[in-house]
Order: C-alpha cells, then structure tokens, then sequence
C-alpha cells in the first residue's frame, strides 16, 4: 500500500470528549461497509466503558495483561479466547443473533469447544459411549419442520462426556472416538440410540479464565447436558443442548447456555419401550436404565434470514438509523 | 474455593433479552465494589455492541481469531495488546481520564512502548544522541506549577529516536542507551540539553495491529516527536510529548497522540542563544542548528484529585447513578 495515497481526515487535538469522534474518523477510509460500521460501534462503546468507569491506567494494565495471558495459553487443542466469550455470556447473545428462532421451534445454545468431525456414522440403536461407568440411557428423539412435519435424512451430531466429566477428546491416551457419533433421521423424523446419563463437569479453570471466575467468586460447572447439531440444505442449523432439570448447577451454568425449554427429565425406562429398544442382555439391567425423549423442531433457512432481518431492522431503528442490507448483514443506510 | 457455599442467583433461562442481566447478577458475588462495577459496564457495553450490531458467529469468530493472534506475538519486548489499544484511541482516553489537566496545565499524552529506566542522569547542556546522521537540536524548556512559580529538583525523563526512526532498545546491537536521557530541573525551573530533530517513523506495523491497520486504510506513522515524563511528589506525573508543526503526518497520528497544545515549531536557532549553549566547535556548524523551546506546567497532586472526583461523579450522574469513592475510584452508590 502506497500511504501517501491514502486521504485521511485531518485530525489534531485529541481529548476524552474529541478522542472517539477522531478515532471513527482516522477509520473511515474502510472501504468494507459492513466492518466500517461493526468497528464504528466497537470504539463507541469500548470509549463510553473506560469514560463511564472512570478506567484507571492501573486497571487498563491489569486488562492488558489479562487479555496478553488469555492469548498466550491458546494452543491448537486450548481456545481461552472462546471461553472467556462463553463466560461473559457472549457466545450465547451472538447465537440468538445470528441463528433466531420463531416461538415453535427448538432454541439454540453454546456449542461449547468439544464438538468434532470425527464422530463415526451409526445406525439407529447404536451405543454410543464406551463407558461402563456411565448409567446406560435410551435416547428417543424426532425432528420436525414448524408446520409439525418429519424431516428425514438430517444429520444430526450428538456428543457428551464419559462419566468422569471429560469429552474423549481431552484424554490424550484416547483410542478414537468415544461419547459421540453423527446419524440420519429416518423417514418418520426420528432418531435413536443409546449413550448413557450426562454428568455436571467444571469448565477448564487453571488458566486466566479460571482466575477470573475464582475472582469473582462464580464456580466454573456446567450442568449435565447432552450437545446436538442439525444439519439439512433448506433449514437453519441448529446446534443446541438438552440439560438435566434436577442438576444442582441447573441454575448457575458457568457459561450460560441454559434455557427453559431445554431442560429435560431423564425418566425411568419403561418396560414396553424397553422391550421395543433393548437388546435380551440389557434387558436383564433393566433398571439401572433411564430414558430420554425430546422433539427437536427446526426453521427454515428462509424463515431465519427473515428474522434476521427484521431484528436487524429493529435494532438499527433504536439507534435512530435507517438500515440497509450489505452483504447479508446490516449497515446503517446513510447517502 | 469450596463451590458449594457459594450463593450464587437462580437463573436460568437465556436469550438475547435476558443475558446480559443475568450475567450481571451472576458475577454479583464479587466482593470487590470497584471491579463489580467495572465488570458490570463491560457486560453492557459487550452486548450492546453484539445487539446494536446484530453481530454474526462468522464476526465473533474473526474477532476470537484476531484477539488471539494479538496475544500470541506478545513477548518480553512486544506488547501487541498496548499497541492495539493506542491504535483504538483507548490509551491516550485512559491517560486523559487518570491525568485531568485544568486549563492553564501542560497536558499529557501516549507514552508509548519504548520508555526505558535505564537512561543516564545527564547534566544540563548534555548532547543525549549519539547519532551523528541526525539534525543537531538545542532544548531549552522550563517547568513550573499553575502559578507560574518554577519547580526546581522535577526529575524531567527525555527520549527519542535516532535519525532512521527507531529508539535505542529497537537495535539488536544497541550499546548502552541513547537518544534518552534523564535530568533534574534548576533552581529557576530551567533544564536544557543537546540532542537530534525528531523524525516521524512506522509504529511495528508487521503483526496483527499492522494487518487491522492495512484493513481499514490507515498508515502507520507517527508525526515526528520528543518524549518527556516529569516527576516530583507533590505533583501529578506527567507524560507528554511535543510535536513537529510542519510533520507530513500531524494530524493522522497512528496512536492518537497529538494535542493542539503540543505542537511546537522547531526554529533556526539565533547567535544570541547559541553563543550561550553551543561550544565553539558546535558554533563552527551554527546554520544546521534547531532550536526547541518549551515551558511545561505541572498539576498538583491535590488539584488533579480534585479534577478526577468531579470527573467521576459527573460521569456516573450522567448514567443517574450517585457515586461514592471506594478505595480511590467511583463505584455507584447503591445501599
């Protein structure tokens, strides 16, 4: 780039009240629109928070060596970024943004670092945790469009921890996958299969993510949930989670993904079922067995970028501006 | 920590309407009043700008990777995060809010990665560049307090770059320090040294910071400039620079550093000035000479207390809160 071509507003005397209008301007030579305005609104409001708190240089140090801590204990396998996201309930607003859903469809929530592509293809009926420590559960799902129809064919990931706590994915001795597998919806809508009973589990807390919950005294515990991600051409993907209802954490989840129409009851397995599902030799262990059931409802791709929109409008109108579409996303519609 | 005595709210069911209060009352067993509040502002302010924005996962994602980038290339001797924070206007704001000047004061400014402890207590008339590639400069400043009564025994810190744009420390092979000095102030306020006309050069531009720069068109240089910091007890510390009138980047400082009240004209330094400072051989070269005169005004400790509490309580009336101080720094008073 040849920066004696570039043409910027000629700025000078900067203070607490000049200092955010410069700042946009010295960035308004971003010819994206879209990230023009993102990073209009990100210097509004990261100026109005140190003015509104009076930000000390102490605590803007402090800040600074905690968001320099956080980077540097990433790894390929460690994303502390994500968590501190997560732990200050951002991954699940940015969720309900972008993936809306209208009253009659199952809600959204925090995929959480431990989904992967690796999960084998099974057929209905498969067990698919390895865990013989775990209480086995019969899992009976179907998955419908907001008119109340079965969709087939959608793939649908399912992953939980071993009884310990712990995703395969963070014991590094881990012969393959375990705890986790991808299957289609059947003709009906529907999907099967066994695993067995979610526990609670502390989020990774020996990092600055951990430091900053013990500091401000919140506990680092995920209630017991089971992950699901729905994938078919036409509908909005959906990743969600269903939570145990008398979990102590059900109320407190370290990253908030809780939500009242996910939490579930995990009953005790009835003997007809049992008979329809169980194999002869698990049948014997009958009791020891619970069962879950949930009907997951999906949107249309359609029906979602509808919402979008109409949100997007919505909060463009708060802010007292006109909204135009660029790049499928919203940016104030000024001449 | 034993989790399970901690009272945390019940909370529970999560969307894009209810999470930023109930991440709020969730880090609401925090002790701390001030880091409680402080906490509480960036919630609002991080949703906010989520909601305002209606912020897509694809964003959030790029953000994460960004942060993280900026985290990862941090070093012993590189900090990325600061330099980010310069280049989002954050620094010079945070130093107007902890350093309130009133009308008649110098003001402050960026201080800037390269301050160092190591410089060499000088006396007066010392030439503290060793660059013999520079423009040779004669400094004669002064600095007295708001009525106009010199300040004698100010430890006054002075630092700038060599003739190609980088400081001391920036040199691999660097003997010893240069281009930086410190000094005590006379009896009649005076402190007056040799050195080199500044230069303007790049911020380190080959990172995360120098990318999001080339993004949204803006360059990476800072007007040509000389640092001072000024300290003695009783006073409010002083960071500052001055800066070149005639500077091609004058009013497209990268870091957002320029103040009217900061920018000075290096002049041709007369035969009257330079007969009482230069020695007879830097006479011999008298037309190559500059000269630079300033005289700073130091706040006292008490003013800019005084100037900080009003700051405070005006900026939480504007947010209909009354404030209380709380270890030195507003918090809401809420009983």
């Amino acid at each position: 780039m040849d920066f004696s071509q570039v043409k910027l507003p000629p700025i000078m005397d900067m203070n607490a009240d000049t200092i955010t209008e410069n700042t946009i301007a010295m960035n308004s030579g971003n010819p994206d629109l879209r990230s023009k305005y993102v990073l209009e609104r990100l210097v509004h409001h990261l100026h109005d928070f140190a003015r509104e708190t009076r930000l000390s240089t102490a605590e803007w140090s402090q800040g600074i060596q905690f968001l320099t801590a956080v980077g540097q204990i990433c790894t390929d396998v460690r994303q502390e970024f994500i968590l501190l996201s997560d732990v200050l309930g951002l991954s699940l607003l940015v969720d309900a943004i972008d993936h809306p859903k209208p009253a009659a469809s199952t809600e959204g929530t925090v995929l959480g670092p431990f989904h992967t592509h690796e999960a084998e293809l099974v057929t209905a009926g498969t067990q698919i945790s390895k865990d013989e420590n775990g209480e086995p559960l019969l899992v009976i799902c179907t998955v419908k469009d907001t008119n109340g129809r079965p969709i087939h064919d959608v793939m649908v990931d399912i992953w939980e921890t071993d009884s310990g706590g712990f995703y395969d994915v963070q014991h590094a001795d881990k012969d393959g996958p375990d705890g986790r597998c991808a299957m289609r919806s059947g003709e009906d809508g529907v999907f099967w299969f066994k695993a067995i009973k979610p526990v609670s589990y502390p989020i990774p807390h020996d990092g600055p993510v951990g430091k900053f919950l013990m500091g401000v005294h919140r506990h680092p515990y995920r209630p017991a949930h089971m992950h699901f991600m729905f994938d078919k051409p036409g509908f909005d993907k959906l990743t969600t989670a269903v939570y145990d209802r008398v979990d102590p954490y059900i109320t407190s989840d370290a990253v908030f993904g809780v939500k009242d129409s996910l939490v579930v009851d995990f009953l005790p397995l009835d003997a007809e079922t049992a008979a329809q599902h169980l194999t002869e030799e698990e049948l014997k262990n009958l009791s020891a067995w619970s069962l879950l059931k949930y009907d997951f409802v999906l949107v249309s791709e359609k029906e979602a970028a509808g919402l979008r929109d109409a949100n997007s409008l919505a909060a463009l109108e708060a802010l007292g501006k006109r909204m135009k579409v660029y790049n499928g996303l919203p940016v104030p519609d000024v001449d």
